[in-house]
């Protein structure tokens, strides 16, 4: 058994040794990926003196009249030339003539025909309201950084630098496949001791949120040689992670572990010091010169999915140099029972009143309940050595 | 011009007035949908007393040695009939027997042979380790309610109440067109006064970020008939809302208000008091018996996207009765300047620093800069009444 952080360590380590692989992808097709090159600004951004809002360009002086000799809207810029006496009508974004250095607000100014007069009571600044030339970025700077995830955001950015195509991280790919006697598909009513299975559906979904591509193995019965044929034909498939739930923990029927070491996967660790989720099981299976990720997860679906939140999304974080604001720091609003030295991450709903960030665990914390769990919007760490956390106390809320 | 909580509480009321339209859907198809219908459970959950771990059943009494009669696997029950002397070895998860009401557990337990001793100094209650039939939720209990969103934690809840297919709202359809004399291809290199358009590129992704259809029209000329031409197909294609950016300040050519008011789209608001975006304008087009929401944004790459966080971002998640934890109160790490009366949107990185949200605005703050945008996470909202807000003051943020 190993504690919780000794476990997040050995699977960095592990992580450490994984080679991502790139593709080239059209810049739309990029959405919510990570950008596998640093992107540099391949002109000037801005390309060229700019206008920062609508009004009139002029050389600055001390004068406050000037004669209105054309205008330049933004795609349509006109070479003019500009004494002090003159000033050109000028929209936001427009390129700045060559002899003007300043651009009056059109709030600050009257217009008679072709003469221009500064309002009573208004200054003008030397220079204001130009965006120069190469301001936001130099030519040849660094525009986006490897390892960026591709939002709405970074891909203005990648746009301006002329990115029609980007390298980007292939998504990888996460075999999913759920044991256990008890599981009947989701279409059947439960009868007797028979329980529709949800981890498939709750794994499929989860990896398909963190953008990378999950694979639907399904779910067969605790039969070992069954369970055998299944494994070896997943590690045969183009996978970079297996995540299996159900078979780990110490009865009977728990085959997987003996079966991913019979098949030659190097086991890493196996039981954690926490709750829920104690028979985890992480481990390598090294096969075509790939390394891939070998995760056995408890059958309890709160469990299983619990266990993805803790230990499978972070290592694909740590991979993809992700480092998200997940994490909240909170006042918990009940007392929560702990007695036993374990890692605890309990169900939690975290808000915010008032600036101040609470959480509440009214919550059977039963884990079964995938009701309640579908409710949660957070985990509630509490530390090996903390016993029964009271109302009032902080407590470190993992976002889910 | 109207003030931003206004402008919020026109869209509010449009939205009110939009039908949305639902679509059944097989389970894994409706990840990240909203859902729209209540899901009742349709059996109890969990459909039978089970084990809340691995260990010993029993029938409660003040003995602490049993006869071990069998084993119930999860999945493999067995009709066993216990007396006061009897334990059966039971898995987490598994049936309980009939005559049994209190699991111990396999740690407080000694076995030998066929005989189960319970450690000295261990108690046991009665009841105890049991997961009660229907304790999750009662069948015809409401499970998940509409307009949930579709996560890994909700699909399992949809799976254990037997949900193979859900009706869900059908997505937004969203074309986005951009216009603008100085726009070029993002694959050509930027000459004289053009700029490569990212607006399209931008609101494109942010409308796939909720889940929505972006439909792409690309970037035009200012030119007021082939911005007509183009508006007028636009709304005859089976769109819900359609967004442009540029051609709604008060230069010589910013036809889009024109045009609009032309082909009958009726004004809601143009201009509100914010920076950056003040020309925005919004309104509705009424056709073929739907409510297409048009929003005309700025044409500046910034102030677009701004524009869409704070105003379709809200419209959409209203819509569909959305409520994310997207505001923190945060601390300012820096003096920000804002002289005016208006309501300021400026670009922030925001951070936990031990349990307290910091937010910092190193920034130049030019909304013409894309580069800086996308390393932003955050907007700091600067009220209307508050001028130059310093280190140390608490500021609202929202997550971008």
């Amino acid at each position: 058994m190993v504690t919780y952080s000794e476990a997040l360590k050995i699977i960095r380590t592990e992580c450490n040794k994984i080679i991502l692989h790139t593709e080239e992808v059209d810049l739309l097709d990029s959405i919510n990926q990570i950008l596998a090159e640093d992107v540099f600004a391949d002109v000037d951004l801005p390309p060229f003196d700019n206008s920062a809002m609508d009004g009139y360009a002029v050389k600055f002086s001390k004068r406050n009249e000037w004669n209105i000799i054309g205008e330049i809207s933004a795609g349509n810029y006109s070479p003019l030339n500009l004494s002090e006496n003159d000033a050109v009508l000028i929209t936001t974004g427009s390129k700045i003539p060559v002899n003007a250095d300043t651009v009056l607000p059109i709030e600050d100014v009257e217009v008679q025909g072709n003469l221009l007069k500064l309002k009573a009571d208004t200054f003008y600044k030397e220079g204001m309201n130009i965006r120069p030339k190469g301001n936001d970025l130099r030519k040849d700077q660094i525009a986006v950084h490897c390892f960026t995830k591709i939002d709405s955001k970074v891909i203005a950015a990648l746009a301006s630098c002329g990115k029609d195509k980007v390298k980007v991280f292939c998504k990888l790919r996460a075999a999913i496949l759920a044991t256990g006697d008890e599981l009947i598909p989701i279409n059947e009513i439960p009868a007797d001791d028979k329980l529709r299975v949800s981890n498939t559906y709750s794994l499929y979904t989860v990896v398909k949120e963190m953008n990378h591509t999950p694979i639907m193995l399904g779910f067969i019965k605790d039969d070992k040689e069954i369970i055998r044929k299944k494994i070896k034909a997943a590690f045969e498939m183009d996978i970079d992670m297996l995540i299996t739930t159900g078979g780990v923990s110490v009865g009977k029927y728990d085959f997987l572990k003996e079966i991913f070491e019979e098949e030659g996967v190097k086991e890493k660790f196996w039981k954690v010091n926490i709750k829920p989720g104690k028979p985890i099981y992480f481990g390598i299976c090294e096969k075509n010169e790939k390394r891939i990720l070998v995760f056995g997860l408890p059958g309890n679906p709160v469990s299983s999915l619990v266990n993805f939140y803790i230990f499978i999304k972070p290592a694909i974080d740590y991979l993809f140099h992700r480092n998200y604001l997940n994490n909240i720091t909170a006042i918990l609003q009940d007392n929560l029972k702990k007695k036993d030295s374990k890692l605890h991450f309990s169900r939690g709903i975290l808000y915010e009143d008032n600036g101040e960030w609470k959480v509440t665990s009214k919550f059977t914390q039963s884990s079964g309940d995938l009701v309640e769990m579908s409710r949660a919007n957070c985990l509630i760490v509490i530390e090996e050595e903390r016993e029964n956390p009271t109302k009032g106390e902080k407590v470190k809320c993992i976002r889910i």
